[in-house]
């Protein structure tokens, strides 16, 4: 059965600005969702932050096995319950990939627990994004290195937790550089932070971008069945131990009681 | 000047359980504080739930360089006001140390962004921490191994990320395995869970808990200056780029505007 | 095309000893390799210690996918070349699963870089395996944790370098724990250890230690091209740099020239 | 009492080059060993290749506390019992930096167990070497990024493995990033390696570098004693079991056996 994808799209910048809107006529959601269906192992559909509950209902979050986001200027907008219903699904397996300005996005903050800040500028510069991990499945298929002639800069020191890997580095023209490509696992489910796509740019028309993103669509998926309660915690009573044990001392919590929470 | 601990104690169950009250007739806070206090390069003190503000104003944790957390019964009564001046500052560089239950405490779940799940059982039955990092800071001056003969079980799997070192892990009697000993880093500021410290058992009288603690205090204690703003996204304007570079290309942003959060 | 996997036996034991040969009439790599050739994306074949170059020419590990070793009384007698071939291969993409006893494996150590010292005690007790890493791939199909009933005990301080994952931790009977899977990235290579499998006891004809062997190959396994030169570190010289740049300063080597290893 | 810190210095390129004796009159070594010197909690001495056993006798690792490492051009000249009795000395303890060129020196691969290349080019390019992991030990008292103006560049990707931190990222004006400060844990002992130290620039002078060593000095030293045999296997009989267990199946050890190698 194909991975199914969902890309969460913010989709403002694409209604308000000219500019985004000629290079993204239908969203940038709908260009990283049409990128993806070019592979026959994908299935990728799209939901906006203007969808009822931001698209992303718990139907839709059970269906999708690696969501993709993208927002920048409405993080704000984001209700904090789908947040939470997105980090659960995180939690219980689903895969996660979050792109560029993402790094702000609510989800993702409360994913890697630290304040994912940077510097930037936005100067159409040349950014160079070099590979670290040879022979990564996220990198499949591409080069070294690869260059996006017309980016946003992103600089360190970036307020992320230190990654399991460090995939990619980005240089850039004015002189900064970026770990641009990181792992994570949370619960049970993979993450991938990816930083290009600085809306006012066709990056993601870039053909080793769509290779990267598809590379971390695979590597994010997992065939396992979904936890059915990712935050559970059970209580494993005394007769029911793996080894035989006989209680002893003072307890605070009756048989069968729920642990605090 | 020494270091600065401050030990945050919910003090629920020392004041409504008599076997708890009796363990710690000061509370179990006043018993780590008073621990820590035996050494010459530490001041400890202590403030509770009951606090205004928790007893974790600003001001308190502007002068905190490490903040110690034990919570239990009480983790929904913290004011999501105060966990986020918590994270802040560990973001800016206060250490933090988070024991035994606190790993459902709202600032753990919040730095770690991941469930902190894990099975558990209340039948004073023995653990046995094994050092899993030879000659970690954090194990100064204990042996390989050493031995409660009362606490709670916490079993695998522990739904916290993938620390940066495990220092420890336990074996208990009723036939689990737990991870005791995690560092973390998130932001500026240094992170350890440690599992040992039910209540009902005089966990935090024993010397060797009482040396990880203190060992503990002094890791994740960072003389560097705490971050003005641990979150700043500093807009990096073309004309102070490090390298010459000239704007190319269409922007989102006006000069000197704000980024998005 | 399916898997490639070479397993290496030592095959010293299932000669010398009734017992081992009653347990593993081929070898305990034979019995290895019947278990991964159930599964229908997997083509295992056996090498020995005895076999010339012990079985692992360049040819035989440039069609290896994914090695498997298990060695124990005859470390010392694996010779040089034949370690160096094996890390250079793992370095360029071979995957590479180590079984119990060959923490003290030549090539196990060298692409460790540490003493992978450990305690240790045959006594046949009984050891469990609990999942640390929820859903990781290696654990696919695995229920949280399982039992050994017969075992040599391994015990902490575990001398490996902190893994990139802790997929299990193990329990004994006898009071210990040791990290018993644990994931590294070598070059381009991929390694896992996985602590079962003493040769008095019939551990690899066990469903779930074949099971992790399996889900270990599949994830070990890099369709990428094996790199030409693992250790390449060529010269880029100035008429070739990305950026365009002017040399400035004093140099040491010629145009040319190879680079000092 | 002071951390006691042997710099080693190959010493080749200060007595065949003139433009690096004109930079470093008393070698390399002597230059990083003064700069230590000026820091009343560290005493440096150095030794050099062309000493005894390179200067890195029993005696004189039993009395390092750090250790420093520049070679380039005679990496092979380095004895192998050499390179055993460093490598020991760190899983026992001691701690070790690594600087530039010894990226490819023969304790540091054998550290590593990885490739440990580059790509490189000598054209006195501007480095700029970024923070990457706020308020880190090794940065202190450094500002966000600091330049050296002439330097060799070395290019990702680079063959070591994940780091347990990534400290610094160069940034290279030909175009290229460099992960320029990674720590890791080898056994008991703490290693981290720093990039800059091109021979025939004067960047051992540099206040910046100066200071990252002096750092990384302090972080790497471990007051812990240092073990007695850092790649001990302890037997633990069955007699001496923490927990009381009886011996069942087939041995194939005898009682007091040591184990195999």
């Amino acid at each position: 059965m194909a991975i199914r994808v969902t890309v969460w799209g913010e989709n403002v910048h694409e209604r308000e600005n000219k500019v985004v809107a000629g290079i993204y006529p239908n969203g940038m959601h709908a260009a990283i969702a049409d990128a993806l269906n070019t592979d026959a192992e994908v299935t990728a559909t799209t939901v906006t932050l203007q969808d009822p509950e931001h698209g992303l209902t718990a139907a839709k979050l059970a269906e999708t096995d690696v969501l993709i986001w993208w927002g920048h200027a409405a993080h704000g907008d984001v209700a904090d319950a789908v947040v939470d219903r997105v980090c659960d699904a995180v939690w219980s397996g689903m895969g996660a990939i979050f792109l560029h300005s993402a790094h702000f996005a609510k989800p993702f903050k409360r994913l890697m627990g630290a304040p994912c800040n940077l510097s930037w500028r936005e100067a159409g510069e040349r950014e160079r994004i070099w590979l670290t991990s040879r022979n990564h499945p996220i990198a499949a298929g591409l080069p070294d290195h690869f260059e996006l002639e017309n980016e946003e800069m992103y600089g360190e020191p970036f307020g992320v937790p230190e990654p399991m890997e460090t995939v990619f580095v980005s240089w850039f023209q004015g002189g900064e550089v970026f770990r641009s490509g990181l792992t994570y696992k949370r619960g049970a489910g993979s993450v991938f932070y990816f930083r290009p796509g600085h809306e006012t740019y066709p990056t993601y028309h870039n053909a080793h971008v769509q290779r990267v993103i598809l590379n971390a669509v695979k590597w994010a998926h997992n065939p396992a069945a979904r936890l059915a309660d990712a935050s559970a915690a059970p209580n494993v009573p005394v007769e029911r131990a793996l080894e035989p044990i006989t209680e002893r001392g003072p307890r605070l919590h009756h048989d069968g009681e729920e642990g605090f929470r």
